[in-house]
C-alpha cells in the first residue's frame, strides 16, 4: 500500500526500517569482483552490470545493461514530463586489490567489523563506487516503497571503467546526448568534509596519467660482464624521477604551473574556518610532515594544487633472493592531478619533453598515454546547489559544506562540455575509507545516512 | 682395456670420438632445473647433485652428496700420494629464468642450435656453470677410458648456491679444511680472452649485495586524497637512486675509492696489446657509448674498477593499466662490483650511511644483507700457472692471455683466505653466452676444446 501524499519523515523512518535489506543488497554487489583494470574480470564486471540493471528494472525504471567498446554501461529511466529531470552517475568497477597479504578479510567477501567504535562494512568497492551508489538506488527504493514514485525525473548511469581511464565513456556519451541530459547531474562519488560535516564538492583536480618505458640493452645483462660500462635503465629512470621534483616540493617541469590559480580569497577565508586537522589527516596514514609545496597547507596540497607522482617503477629483479643483471628495461607509472586550466594535453607534453631531453646515448624511451581529463570546477552558487545543501544539513544537522577534491572525476568535466550540465558532487565516504588500498572500508552511518541524504535531496530538488 | 702408459694424442682422439656421449650427458645434467635462488626448486637442486655424485663415483671418484644448511655440495676425491693434488671447483645451481616469455626454446630441454656459423647449445647453465663443470669430469673420464687412471690427484667440490650468494661456503669450508685442501685450486667458472684465445684469470672483482626498503605511510594511498601532501616513496628511492652516480659515471658514495688501486703499468700494457674491441663488445648487447667513469676504457670499467649497479627496484602499481596509488614502500636491489683493497662491509657501511643521510621525515628504511666478497687477485707467476697457460696455448694454437674478470667469484678467495691455496681460474665460456639472461648458450667448440684443454692441463700439471 503506497500513498502518493505521504510525508517526508515516512521515507525516512521506512529507510531506517529497512536499513537490514538495504545491506543485503549491497552486500550481494560486493560479492561480484568487478575489477575493470584486470582483462580476467571481464564476466564479473558483466555479472555486476546485470545484476544492477534488474534492480533498476525492479524499482520500475526502464534499465537495461548497454555495450560499449570496452565495459558496458547500466542506463535506467524514470523521467518526469513536469518536474525537474536528474541524471545520477555512479561506477559499479573497482580497483585491483594486491597487495592481497594484507587484507584481513577477502575482499569479495563483505562482512560487517567494529573501528574506533563505529560499524564499518569491509569490501573491496564498500565506499569506492558501490556503497555509494547505492545509498541512490535505496533512497529511490524507499520513494517507491512509500509514495509508489520518485518526486522528480531521474535517469541513472552507471559506469564499469572508472577505474581504468573510462576509455568508452566519450564515445557513449556522445552517441546518447540527447538521451542522458537532464536539469543537473549528480555524482556520488566524493568524500564528506568530515565524519559529521556533509559537503558538495565544487572544484576538482584533473589527471594525466602516462606510462614511461626506459630501454637500454638488448637484452639482460650479467653485472659482473658488463657493469661499468653498460647503461643501467634502472639508473637512468631514476635519474628521470628524481628530475621531476625541486627540492622544495614543486614540480620541476618547465611551464608546469603557468595556468595555475591562486586559490580565491572568499574560498581561502571559508577553508581557515572549516575544521581540518592536518597532523590527524596524515597521521591517519602514519605521516607526519607535509611533502608537498612548501608553504602550501596540507588542504591546499591535497585539493587545489597540482601534482606529480610515480604510482608504479619497475626494473630488473624483484624477486627473492639477488639477482646481478643489469636489466634491459625499466619502466614507470607517472601521474599529474591538475587544477585551474591546466591543459591535459599541454602537460603532457611538457612531461614527455623534460623526460626526452634526459635520456642519454644508447637508451630509447617509448610513452603510453593512459588518460587525462581537465580540473572541473562547479559554479558554486546555483539555485539547486543551495536546496541540497540545505537537504543535507537537515539530515547531518551541521552547516554543510562548499569544498574541493583531489581527486579527479573526469565525468563531471564531460557532463559540462558534451552535456552542458552542471553536477552536484555529493558523496558520503570518509578520508580513512582505504580506497583503492587493502581494507577498503565504508561506514555504516555513510550508508544508512547517505541513503536518508538522498531522500531529502530528491525532496528539495522536486 | 687401458694402457697406463698411453700418449696423451690417443687421450685426446679419445675425447673427439666420444664427444656424442659427452654432450648426451651434459645435457641430463641441463634438464634438472637447479635454481638455487627460489626455494621452489630445492628438489631440482638436490637431483643435480646426486646426478653429479653418481657420475663421480662412477669414475672411480669417492663422492658423496654432502650436507649443508642449505643446499648440498658434492665432493669427490681420487688423491695421489705422489703426484700433486688439485681441487676443482664448480657448481650446479642456476639462475632463474624469467623473463620466460624471452627464451626461443624451454630452458630445461636442452638443444643444438646454431648462431654466427657455429654450433651452440641451449638452455639455462649451458655456460654457467653445467657446461663449464662437465668439460673437467669429461676430460677425467678420458684419462679413466684411455689410461685408467687420472695422472695426479683429483678432488672435486661443486657448489648449489653460487648464485644465491653462497650462504653455507664458509662453514663447510671451514668443517672441511683438511679433506678440501689440495697443491692448488682449478676453478671453471670464467670466459675465454675471445674465441680464440685462451685466458687464466688472475684478477676478480668482488662483490657486495643489499636490498633496501623505503616505507612511508603506513599504507597505500590514493594520490587522489593524498597526493601533494604524502611522501611518495618511490620518489625518494629514485632520488636516492639517483644521488648514488656522478654525472662523470663514478659512484659518488664517500670514501668508495680509497683502496681502488690503479691498474699496474705492465698489465695495462698487455691490454693495449690483447685484442679487445669495445664497439663489439657494447655492439653485442645494443649499446654504443660506455656508461662508466669517464677516461676508462671499457676493458678497464668492466674488470678492474668498481661499480654500483641497481639490479631491481619496485614500488606502487606494476600491472596492466594504471593505479593512481602512492604505494607506502619502495625497494631495491643495489649491487657493487669491489676491486684491489675495497673491504666489502666497509663499503656496505658506507653505502647504508649514505642512504640514511637521505631518507626524508615520515620515510624509515630497512637494509638486508645479500651477501659480499672482496677482490681476489691471484698471483700471475708461479710455475702451475706457467705450465697451464703452456697447455692452453697448445691446444688452442694461440697464446694464452693473463686477464681480469669483471664478475665476482668469492670462492677464489675463500679459498685463499680459509685453505691457503692459489686458484687457476680456467674457463671456456664466452662474452656472448646470455649467462643470467633468456636463452643462454655455450659454444659446443668451448664444451668439446675444453674438454680437451683440461686434458691437457692435468697432463702439464702432472
Amino acid at each position: 500500500m503506497t500513498d502518493a501524499n505521504a510525508p517526508l519523515d515516512s521515507i525516512l523512518s521506512h529507510v531506517d526500517a529497512n536499513i537490514d535489506q538495504s545491506l543485503d543488497r549491497l552486500f550481494t554487489l560486493l560479492r561480484i569482483a568487478s575489477i575493470s583494470t584486470d582483462p580476467a574480470y571481464a564476466d564479473e564486471c558483466l555479472e555486476a552490470a546485470q545484476w544492477l540493471s534488474a534492480e533498476l528494472n525492479g524499482l520500475g525504471f526502464d534499465a537495461a545493461v548497454r555495450p560499449t567498446a570496452g565495459l558496458p554501461m547500466v542506463v535506467g529511466h524514470q523521467r518526469s514530463d513536469s518536474a525537474p529531470n536528474v541524471l545520477f552517475y555512479g561506477h559499479y568497477d573497482v580497483q585491483p586489490v594486491d597487495p592481497l597479504e594484507l587484507w584481513t578479510n577477502e575482499p569479495f567477501e563483505p562482512k560487517i567489523g567494529e573501528e574506533n567504535g563505529k560499524k564499518v562494512i569491509l569490501a573491496r568497492g564498500a565506499s569506492d563506487d558501490k556503497g555509494q551508489l547505492m545509498t541512490f538506488i535505496e533512497a529511490c527504493r524507499a520513494y517507491k516503497a512509500v509514495r509508489g514514485a520518485l518526486p522528480l525525473g531521474v535517469s541513472i548511469l552507471l559506469e564499469g571503467e572508472e577505474e581504468s581511464g573510462s576509455p568508452s565513456l566519450d564515445a557513449f556519451l556522445a552517441a546518447n546526448a540527447e538521451e542522458l541530459k537532464a536539469d543537473i547531474a549528480l555524482v556520488c562519488d566524493t568524500d564528506m568534509w568530515d565524519e559529521e560535516t556533509p559537503s558538495i564538492i565544487t572544484m576538482l583536480r584533473g589527471l594525466v596519467a602516462d606510462h614511461i618505458e626506459i630501454e637500454a640493452a638488448s637484452r639482460d645483462l650479467h653485472s659482473g660482464m658488463y657493469g661499468g660500462a653498460a647503461r643501467n635503465p634502472n639508473q637512468v629512470l631514476a635519474e628521470i624521477i628524481a628530475s621531476l621534483r625541486n627540492p622544495d616540493g614543486s614540480v620541476a617541469i618547465a611551464g608546469f604551473y603557468d595556468d595555475v590559480p591562486e586559490l580565491p580569497a572568499d574560498v581561502a577565508e571559508q577553508w581557515e574556518r572549516l575544521p581540518f586537522d592536518d597532523s590527524a589527516y596524515l597521521g591517519d596514514v602514519g605521516l607526519s610532515v607535509p611533502a608537498g609545496e612548501q608553504g602550501r597547507s596540507v588542504l591546499e596540497q591535497i585539493t587545489s594544487r597540482p601534482t606529480c607522482e610515480i604510482n608504479g617503477m619497475w626494473g630488473g629483479y624483484t624477486g627473492d633472493g639477488f639477482k646481478t643483471v643489469i636489466p634491459g628495461k625499466a619502466g614507470a607509472k607517472i601521474s599529474f592531478r591538475l587544477v585551474g586550466n591546466q591543459d591535459p594535453q599541454k602537460i603532457r607534453e611538457a612531461f614527455r619533453a623534460h623526460v626526452r631531453a634526459l635520456v642519454p646515448a644508447d637508451c630509447t624511451v617509448t610513452f603510453h598515454d593512459h588518460g587525462g581529463s581537465p580540473a572541473s570546477v562547479v559554479p558554486s552558487d546555483g539555485p539547486m546547489l543551495r536546496k541540497a545543501l540545505a537537504a543535507l544539513t537537515d539530515e547531518w544537522g551541521r552547516e554543510a559544506a562548499i569544498a574541493g577534491s583531489g581527486g579527479s572525476i573526469p565525468i563531471v568535466g564531460d557532463f559540462k562540455r558534451k552535456l552542458d550540465m552542471d553536477s552536484l558532487l555529493i558523496g558520503f565516504a570518509q578520508t580513512d575509507d582505504r580506497i583503492h588500498s587493502p581494507n577498503e572500508k565504508y561506514d555504516l552511518a555513510s550508508y544508512h545516512k547517505g541513503i536518508r541524504s538522498w531522500v531529502r535531496v530528491l525532496d528539495a530538488l522536486a
